[in-house]
């Protein structure tokens, strides 16, 4: 039997003010180059294996909150007023609820992602990371943000990471509470490190992460060297990245990613994100990198590839990719 | 250190007669409803695991051996001589060898392959059966069907089931010159049964199966529990056939292809014999699942599928793939 969010999260909370300020936040999207798949509490989105990420510099999500003086809660989306019942609505209103705790002071959110449509990122990570950001400035809690990081991961697991800029491990923890599986910054940067977006294929994914991971956990027996695989994984990347090592980083992150795509591929009824366009750019990706360019691919729960490269190789990965817009390719470290 | 197959071979034939005589063989070419990959032994191709197959009636190799007049060694393959130094010539006249034994007797080997073109079947196992069968009347060996399928799978791993029609069971072995590592005929039929061979994209692979494999095995963290999956999914595959189960049957034989394909994908580098036409087949295949339609899939090291259903479905399996032709819907059972 699981704690449940409100349990921990008034663990820690500070006396409640009796009423919020007006707030407002960001918090970048990130790009996992040692993925997270698998949780080992679902209520509050305890990870089984640690991750770590890149965060994408100014790509992500502007969140305010503030007094709603209509006397009901409003959300806002991209600058659309959303329908109380929709099902973003309702998460950003049950997040802050946890927070709340019964103050009755209706509020108005209003969240903005200016990822780049094209990139066919997820907004989640972004999403929560930020509303904890504005919600910790509202209620003028004043939480660290290892405690932001934990209670944002109560949101959606990524946003853990999507706290912090730079190169983020979100340590898995062993508390049954989760207190202690919050994200940290790694105190390294890499000036020259290159993100692309490559959006290939568009529409809703029919299976969202939360319920593949379980589909694969319950049916996929080769999910059982994955745990082993993600933390060797995590040791390796961390190691290339303080030797700015691109091969080793790219190699890792890529087997890792095509990893977790494998334990999907075995689960019943499989779980296959990828489309033929998916398909068909990984070949390119490849191919690319048979011809001499380094270039490696990571991919989420979704059918779009992201490319890690250098600087150096922008304009051979461009000549490659002429579908890529100039917003596509993301520096992270400025 | 791994026995030779020369010495594996040598133990195990009568003396030699001093010359051979005419003779002609045919083999069908086998599906794999539970996989083979991964080898204990690479020279003598012993498996990791036990694999289940159904061969395909008349389609397959047939294969003549006569005396050469001369002088020198001949392979023919559909219709066509082959140069010396071909891949096919040498493979073919290797295996030859190994029951030659040194006789000063040139032969000419013909192969025919009935595949038809359109289905992307890979001939090895069927050659290799064909072969081994005409060497045994051309030879006057006498050999047991168990011993021939053990030596076929000296030429090609997969080769040990096409010695047999039916449904077919390739046990691993234990012993280190692999004699017990011979497949048997199921005591089971399905005349319902039918497989549906849709070919998706051409092109020779890239990888062949044999380098696949020992790449599988040295850099896929996930391969670990393949062979337990492998083992458990035979069990089941078996109690399928007895009870004429299709649903337990497709699923089982599609979560074993899959993950076989998906200890492929977890290699370095990425091993993923699918092209972007081999995703969208799948995705149709479970689209018409989804609506209703018992069709199940499996897939070999190629970017090919094989479709599973039984003879009440083809109609709507032809509705839904129409570039099925007449032949390429295989009725196992006649």
């Amino acid at each position: 039997m699981s704690i449940s969010k409100q349990d921990v999260i008034s663990t820690y909370l500070p006396e409640l003010p009796p009423f919020g300020i007006d707030a407002e936040a960001f918090a970048p999207s990130n790009i996992a180059l040692c993925k997270y798949w698998g949780k080992r509490d679902v209520e509050l989105n305890l990870p089984i294996n640690a991750s770590l990420s890149v965060s994408l510099g100014d790509l992500g999500s502007h969140t305010s909150i503030s007094v709603s003086e209509k006397g009901i809660d409003q959300v806002y989306l991209n600058g659309e007023l959303l329908q109380a019942e929709s099902s973003f609505s309702k998460k950003v209103i049950a997040f802050l609820d946890l927070f709340r705790r019964g103050l009755d002071q209706p509020v108005i959110v209003k969240t903005n992602n200016n990822i780049p449509t094209a990139a066919g990122l997820a907004s989640s990570a972004s999403g929560f990371a930020a509303l904890m950001l504005a919600i910790n400035d509202f209620y003028r809690l004043g939480l660290t943000t290892e405690r932001l990081s934990a209670f944002a991961r109560m949101g959606s697991g990524s946003a853990s990471r999507s706290v912090y800029q730079g190169f983020v491990e979100w340590h898995k923890g062993v508390r049954e509470d989760g207190m202690d599986s919050c994200a940290e910054r790694l105190d390294m940067s890499w000036p020259g490190f290159r993100i692309g977006l490559l959006k290939v294929a568009t529409g809703e994914k029919k299976v969202d992460s939360r319920s593949g991971m379980q589909r694969t956990i319950e049916s996929a027996d080769l999910y059982q060297s994955w745990p082993q695989q993600a933390a060797k994984d995590l040791v390796t990347i961390k190691r290339a990245i303080a030797d700015r090592d691109l091969a080793l980083l790219g190699q890792t992150a890529e087997q890792n990613a095509l990893s977790m795509h494998a334990t999907m591929i075995a689960s019943w009824p499989p779980l296959l994100y990828w489309q033929a366009e998916s398909v068909a750019a990984m070949h390119r990706v490849w191919e690319l990198r048979n011809a001499g360019i380094p270039v490696y691919l990571t991919m989420d729960a979704g059918p779009n590839l992201k490319l890690i490269f250098q600087q150096e190789h922008e304009q051979e990965i461009r000549d490659g990719f002429p579908e890529l817009l100039d917003l596509d390719i993301v520096s992270p470290f400025g």
